[in-house]
């Protein structure tokens, strides 16, 4: 694991709410026995400012057992130069494979998780499990932020979602709609 | 309310996980005491194919009661022509202004439950709340769809999402990378 943070950068962790209510689709490192891994997700919420983040997995994914039985793990947003390699990761387990080599990922040592950030992504949110939640078979993992990093030198910012049919959308256009948000002037 | 659905067509049910998982700007559509009301909400996850959606909702929302008193409502994806409008119901309560009225928006009458499909909007789900969660001062309903309806007819077709600072981003090019979801192949 790399100790040089070099591209990464502190974020406040008072405006790490951002990283998420935008639906982008999502990266999941986590740490177990030494072993890093990471999975894809697109199943979250934005919960709170605190920041709260809720991510939905199943007992099927390998890294359930990491979240559960470290209760750790680190939330980072891929841009769209990593969105080929963000659904290969999604397509294999890691009780198959070290997905960090495979994938040429970077693992940076976090402030306070033994999960890794990930050097190659925008965003980073090292986070706590608050909660556990059975919802239809699955479970929600309320997760609480610690510690945010960003990547500030990236020239590509555009993130991407999920469409739930194999399609992905790019980010367009971003509109500046901070005047008309009367109610939210605290949030802007 | 219109009985007319002439725009809008009923749509598989079991494919209406789609409508959430790119985390767009959704509009939740109530109805209490004979009265609709319409809120705005980012904050949301599909949490599993039934379709199960998750919204963070605080009591702070007047639609909070309806959604506890009715257990019902509906969950609608406006388009980006919807943008201004969408952002503008967001900055106000239903408390002091009729919003259907006031933002011109159309209810029609839903197949099962009481609270209205929003006419202009390009996907309307019709939920009942399965559970409610309080999560850090907040509350996570968790709604399963009984009916599905999507407008067919509209150009538009890009939907936004908030970036959580008053900026909205719209969607850009999508790209189909369904042969690579391997793992997939059911849900595609």
């Amino acid at each position: 694991m790399r100790n040089d943070k070099s591209t990464l950068e502190e974020f406040a962790l008072d405006r790490a709410f951002t990283f998420f209510e935008c639906g982008p689709v999502m990266l999941i490192a986590t740490r177990l026995n030494g072993r890093d891994n990471v999975m894809t997700a697109s199943c979250h919420a934005s919960m709170g400012f605190e920041p709260t983040v809720g991510v939905m997995l199943g007992e099927w994914n390998y890294s359930y057992r990491a979240l559960v039985k470290t209760g750790e793990c680190v939330i980072a947003a891929p841009a769209v130069d990593l969105m080929k390699k963000t659904v290969a990761i999604g397509n294999c387990s890691g009780s198959d494979i070290d997905k960090f080599k495979a994938f040429h990922l970077t693992p940076v040592k976090a402030k306070y998780v033994k999960a890794p950030l990930i050097g190659e992504c925008l965003k980073n949110l090292e986070c706590v499990v608050e909660k556990k939640i059975a919802i239809n078979g699955s479970y929600l993992f309320v997760l609480r932020g610690v510690a945010a990093w960003h990547n500030p030198h990236r020239k590509e910012r555009r993130v991407f979602h999920a469409n739930g049919d194999g399609t992905f959308t790019i980010d367009g256009r971003t509109i500046d709609l901070k005047s008309d948000m009367t109610k939210w002037q605290d949030c802007i």
